[in-house]
């Protein structure tokens, strides 16, 4: 499916606006509606081996669990980027940018190293 | 700035492959990635008032830095959707119909209670 | 009630060796168990005020809910701390001496600033 | 080294009250505390695997690091305890009687399942 980052913006300012939510979205909020949903996304593969939490993704009721968990996340995201004006395709085009620099590539490939260390 | 998820997944992907990285994005890192980076972002507003976290924002240094924190988590999501098939177009429209019937517009309006609570 | 960390951790030992958890409890599983304890914890005051949130703490049956995520970190902390040779008590007094470092009285006093900016 | 909850309780108390901190710790914030510190143990290990996780205990400089960040967590946890008057231990003790009812040992012992799923 293709939306741009702005399309589903409206999508997510709409069911918000619709309920009178602006007055609970705060930046800090907001904030806290990530991280809390990032959890739940992370929960799936607790005391799960690598080879397990890959195997989840395979059973089609877990995957949608899941796939609703990143959505989540990124309904948080959008919010956010639509209630403080930021601008989120320009953020990450960005940071893209600076992390290239941050992990060149003849010194960052085939490392798990964090880039204070590399 | 005008682009769709695929678009910006292509990005994450090139910069991900040219570093040699897939061995290191399996789904439980990746989810791992998706908080920490979450983290970085409510940290800004750890101790500050909801009127301060607004006026953070006004910072132009300070909102690029959550500028950033946003396109992390941005750039995990995208990854994670990539490396295991997600749609996450898909899953995010999908996630809010779902949301509409547990959030229904006349009972939700104005109220900050969970569904289970509604 | 009056227990010391030590005999805490005896009987986290225990509940986990009774059931063959050892294998389960790497490092990273441990630190995934205390952050998404930590975020149950955090939900509980998501889209609340502040006032709200405290005021949440004065219902018996919430409290009670509080109180078990609060249990849920701890118990994690110490699981990690006994499979690893942390002494946990040791690790609070020794970086507390080192917040009072960073955060000395007469710059710290009735400020909500991070020491990197006193 | 012994020191009871209670005993480690005043010492955090004392710290933040000799920083006029109280203005500052509404059980929101705290438990923004709480998941911010969580988020700093993960980091450590995030993009390791579990051998490598396991290995960065035995370096004295990473293995102190690490130290910090249980008791930061900690640190938060005695103090939203102090200030909201929960009897930390207690919890505990009843979180586990709890979970012995949910994760009985002849359904739970050597399996890493939630015990919605058991």
């Amino acid at each position: 499916m293709e939306k741009t980052i702005r399309e589903l913006t409206v999508r997510v300012r709409e069911f918000c606006e619709a309920r009178d939510w602006d007055q609970f979205h705060g930046p800090k909020d907001l904030a806290i509606g990530v991280i809390t949903e990032a959890s739940e996304l992370l929960e799936h593969f607790r005391f799960q081996s690598d080879e397990q939490a890959l195997a989840l993704l395979n059973d089609p009721k877990i995957k949608e669990e899941i796939e609703d968990e990143l959505a989540d996340v990124l309904f948080f995201l959008l919010r956010f980027s639509q209630l403080f004006d930021v601008d989120l395709t320009k953020a990450l085009l960005r940071k893209i940018e600076k992390s290239e620099k941050k992990y060149p590539v003849e010194k960052a490939k085939g490392k798990n190293t964090k880039y204070t260390k590399l």
